[in-house]
């Protein structure tokens, strides 16, 4: 058991990770820090966690483990806030989406990457944002990767995995390059391009006739758009060189659908769309589907 | 009532719309008509129509409505077998996804446009096909746009129209190169952009990895990937100049997107996303989401 678990950052996944080590009893206590104190009250009634606090110095000084739940790009400032205040045993781990980023942001704050240190992502998550969504069961069968550096000790490690096993996770270790290469597929792409889409849409004459013969088809599909513009931001920024990786493949990937669509090629788009249906049925489709 | 409506092509769509006329009795008698009689068999079985046949030219001949549930490449095939076939008072509609070419199709088949022919498109559907998924629900609270030419009669719009009201749909009327580029931009771009992205995943050497770290946001987002491919091979060609107008369209929002990664320009990406955002939020959220 932990006994003070401390998150920073009481956004949906920090608020739904204190939630769920709560209701599990995994914690004596579950500390929540953040900057507005008032706008974190509601998070006690809600039961999301003990207490809160704004002398992150103090709770961080006395926590077994501080889970960073901050956007990516306020992850260096709070690691530059409780740099001198983390126990010698105190574990740090953090739940940003990209993971080079925040271990460059690491070295910088902490003047070398303490070997407590162990960088997370849950690859869980809603398109809402707010502890006011957090949600007890959000880990539930989702994969949590793990990117400890060369220093991470074992038991730092260990903390960090017990900690996602027991709210319901499968946890799993790569290096952060992989990670980001992974994630920027399987997330970071299809961000921005359903963001340039609703945009293109948005900016039509018709838009309004666009949107009121919209099926279920394109809500599923244009669901992500809905994420929280400033944390994509600096997703965005914090993978910028995956992200333009993969949007220029994508984009000469795109331009040979065009030729082939002015060809009237229709062997190429069945082959091209029955390869993508193949893909999808094979990796992506549950048995109760 | 209608007293035999006939279906030809007992898709998904087609098989639904049996199934849910014979459900509501709406009609004496539902005949089913494809190529296959065995492959048909079933679909008494299950509910789905009173009779098939694989006589077409008989079925047509004493039918009130005939339904073409076709793709739409097969559309002209299907209207030049039965022009000389169906009655003086047989009203025929249709399902394709696009209007424009199921009109230049029945200008050529009928040799000239038929007064009691209207072009229809329910907008519903899933990412199956085939009779066997048929739900006799899949129209409710659905719009379907009825794109009706200058010389349909009155009696035929309203024939047609009602059939739809009364298996729950919300029932529109516009023109058919509205329906095309409205479709263009809701369904049938998304579905180039989704099938593209999925065959540029399948061919990377870590598709595996990519797929087991696939949460649920590009589920969602790919689903309309596991659609049938010679359904799409047909839709693409037959509204190609909208669907390469709007991929050009989109490439040039992502080149900008790339040049503003480039540089690093975070308040382009935020405005970016947060109208996106904004327009989703707006326009595509359902009260209980």
């Amino acid at each position: 058991m932990i006994n003070r678990l401390v998150v920073i950052g009481l956004g949906l996944i920090g608020g739904s990770l204190a939630l769920a080590a709560k209701q599990r009893g995994l914690c004596q206590t579950v500390i929540g820090c953040g900057r507005n104190l008032n706008k974190l009250l509601p998070a006690i009634e809600l039961g999301i966690v003990d207490q809160v606090s704004a002398d992150w110095e103090l709770a961080v000084s006395q926590a077994d483990l501080v889970v960073v739940a901050s956007p990516v790009d306020a992850v260096e400032a709070v690691f530059e806030r409780i740099a001198g205040s983390i126990g010698p045993d105190t574990v740090v781990t953090d739940v940003g989406s990209t993971k080079g980023s925040v271990i460059a942001a690491a070295e910088r704050a902490f003047g070398g990457l303490p070997e407590n240190f162990v960088p997370g992502h849950p690859i869980a998550g809603t398109e809402h944002s707010g502890f006011e969504h957090a949600l007890a069961n959000l880990f539930d069968d989702r994969k949590v990767i793990l990117t400890p550096h060369a220093g991470s000790t074992p038991a730092a490690i260990e903390m960090v995995s017990n900690l996602w096993q027991a709210v319901g996770s499968d946890v799993v270790q790569m290096d952060s390059a992989t990670h980001d290469q992974v994630l920027a597929v399987t997330s970071h792409l299809p961000h921005m391009l359903v963001f340039a889409l609703m945009k293109m849409v948005a900016d039509r004459d018709d838009h309004q006739a666009v949107f009121d013969f919209a099926a279920g088809g394109f809500r599923d599909f244009t669901r992500i758009a809905s994420s929280d513009p400033e944390m994509w931001r600096a997703i965005a920024l914090a993978n910028d060189k995956e992200v333009i990786d993969l949007l220029t493949s994508y984009q000469a990937q795109l331009s040979e659908l065009v030729e082939r669509l002015r060809d009237g090629d229709g062997d190429y788009l069945q082959q091209l769309f029955g390869d993508a249906k193949r893909a999808r049925d094979t990796h992506l489709v549950k048995p109760d589907e």
